[in-house]
């Protein structure tokens, strides 16, 4: 079968049948889940249950078959001619920060919708099947941890995460999993509820957090990788506290000085790896003096900061920590003053699968459309599929002002950009 | 009259003897204002008034006079044969910091009462009286304000100084001043106690309260100056807040990264005004993201700091303020940020007298001393008087650990330096 074949054999898509589809699951979903202030759908909770519960019947209206998988989350098929294969899967989470905004999240799970409804009701029925999860619990504002929804899936909460108590109720994770009926001791014996050998690929469609897209006029973004880091909650400089008029420059050990130095420094390094084309991202988040000892005439002693370096790469992030670690020893060293580490936390990139991004660019490109590719800097469940072994990519929508809050800003326009490239990558695949 | 001839006008110093009556007198200001942890002496309260009954006593014991002036500070005189000459002036404070140490103060008393003591034991009769100045309340510690009882022998206290409410009593800087006997009608109209005209000049013996006597090995320095300082509390740099991992680099308006390179360029303009023989101290005391919004993943759109500079030089104030000024502008121009400052707060340098000066570097030679010039980077009531016009020098003896606090550690023989240098020129101006 050659490309023209397959194309020929895809049906053309109702754009304007689909926006207006997606308008009202939108519109459905910040009335259903509103706070006041913002969009309110807490993980394995009822908010979150309520937007499962819509999605749930607009797949039902299209006429596609609907499930809740063992681990509580929603499952939409487009069943294939032939059922053995590996099937595509689509979608994203479906829970909110408090107060977040509509489209984190939501947006993904609303153009697998609207893709699967539309291939339905034109007939299409292809080799594989097709699969939009809606699901559960990515957001870390809830329990302190992220991913929790796609991590049970392939087993991979511990016990530790199972226990984490709701940032409200302080009910435990695993409780609250049980509540929406997941299968909670096949949860905690970490056992996979989803066995990633049948799964072909996954695609997941996500507003930008950040304003690159915004900043270089273009609708849609191929997501490459999703940076993993490198951090520390608290670097401490321990100097010498003193009287600041009375210590001359070559007698002091002012922390703030040092700790200065070290950021500049590492802004430099930044700014050379960047040239050098390195993917890099790096941030002091907190820092300050020590508020009991707070004078305007004293010469600071200590002073603590965090330390958190993204990459796609994880040889960028190893040799960007070293060179943390190098100039903390030279620069204490030369200052006669002590940045004490304490435990270093990593998570691991996740790159995108090259196949999956070579076609989603492809499609891009063949719709007329931009194919910039661009880092996620923000984590995603894509990284869980990733990890799990399964060829993953990402679409990212323009978005302005952020996530996490109510401003969030997607035009419907670039949403269905960004629909259209997914629907074409899939169907083709699933031919 | 010679040099030689004048010398040999001055009796010679009981050094054993009067080093002896230093220890006795120390030790019994330290065992009447200890409050078990340091020393307490409170400006214009009961423990100071102890220190000066202490010092009075041991004048009368010395057959010296003793009066307590307009201000209720202790004046113990040496009368001259030309009592209508202006008269020479030594001494410093009896109060303290809460839980500070015994000598800040106290040494430059004590020193005074040595020589007065040992030269009228000595039947020393010269022409120019010579008094010793025991002054109250010189530490900011007690009503947020400094050099009281210097600033009333001038007339310096506003009505704001006289009403500020001790710290732990809230009870008024006038209704404390007049507790202990001051004229507080005159002070309250700003009438000088003392009238500058009849003041020869000032010497001030005192503790250095930084470390470069001790890093330089030697036991007392001569002070060229009081450093002034310009100042502001509080310097607001305000980026904007974003997801750590999503936002590059070219598109951040990263606060601490804006400020930590304000701090090394200012740090780098600092060192090149040393090396080009300024003289200047800087520091940022303060300094701290805005803990409301601290996540390590969230760059801050926001941080606070204090800025100081010190030095004894107006013009070199001006300049480094000038230069601070500039960075500000052209870092926030080209990070994206924007540096508030608030209220610009100033005090303006001391110079000592350099005819003085050079009298003590002269002396500290012939003693077969060191005659290190240092300059003041605390305040001192030397500069109260030089700023009322009266030719003012300071000595400044080795002392380890700083001041206000009970670690305080000055050498009995360091101290007993400093007194035969201040000795020898206060003996030979008084000829």
């Amino acid at each position: 079968m050659t490309a023209m074949a397959m194309d020929a054999a895809i049906p053309v898509m109702d754009a304007k049948g689909d926006a207006a589809l997606c308008e009202k699951l939108f519109d459905a979903l910040r009335a259903a889940t509103s706070d006041g202030v913002g969009i309110t759908r807490e993980s394995f909770g009822v908010s979150e249950s309520r937007a499962l519960a819509i999605v749930e019947n607009a797949a039902r209206d299209g006429r596609l078959t609907t499930e809740r998988d063992a681990g509580g989350n929603l499952v939409v098929t487009l069943p294939g001619t032939q059922p053995d294969l590996p099937f595509l899967a689509c979608g994203s989470h479906l829970d909110s920060v408090p107060q977040g905004g509509n489209y984190d999240g939501g947006a993904g799970v609303v153009a697998g919708l609207a893709i699967l409804t539309g291939l339905r009701r034109a007939g299409f029925a292809p080799r594989r099947t097709i699969k939009l999860f809606g699901l559960r619990g990515e957001e870390s504002a809830w329990f302190g941890k992220a991913y929790m929804g796609s991590s049970a899936l392939f087993g991979r909460l511990t016990s530790d995460d199972l226990a984490s108590p709701h940032a409200l109720t302080g009910r435990s994770l695993l409780d609250c999993m049980r509540d929406v009926g997941a299968d909670v001791d096949s949860i905690a014996r970490g056992e996979p509820l989803l066995d990633a050998g049948t799964v072909a690929a996954w695609v997941e469609l996500h507003i930008e957090q950040g304003p690159v897209l915004v900043a270089r006029e273009l609708p849609i973004g191929i997501v490459t990788g999703i940076r993993g880091n490198v951090r520390h909650r608290t670097v401490e400089c321990v100097g010498e506290a003193g009287h600041s008029g009375a210590v001359p420059r070559w007698l002091r050990r002012d922390a703030v000085f040092a700790t200065a130095e070290l950021i500049t420094h590492l802004d430099r390094h930044w700014r050379t790896l960047l040239e050098r084309g390195r993917d890099l991202v790096i941030t002091t988040g907190i820092m300050g003096t020590e508020s009991s000892e707070h004078a305007i005439a004293r010469i600071p002693g200590n002073v603590k900061f965090s330390f958190e370096a993204r990459s796609q790469s994880q040889e960028t992030l190893e040799a960007f920590y070293d060179l943390f670690v190098s100039e903390c020893a030279s620069i204490g060293s030369e200052r006669g003053v002590e940045f004490k580490l304490d435990r270093r936390l990593r998570s691991a990139p996740a790159t995108m699968d090259p196949a999956w991004v070579e076609r989603l660019r492809n499609a891009a490109r063949a719709l007329g459309l931009p194919d910039e590719p661009i880092p996620s800097g923000a984590g995603h469940d894509a990284a869980v599929f990733a990890h799990a072994g399964i060829p993953s990519a990402m679409i990212f929508i323009r978005n302005e002002n952020g996530s996490h809050n109510p401003r969030e800003d997607m035009e419907i326009a670039d949403f269905m950009s960004g629909v259209a490239v997914m629907r074409k990558v899939l169907a083709e695949a699933a031919l």
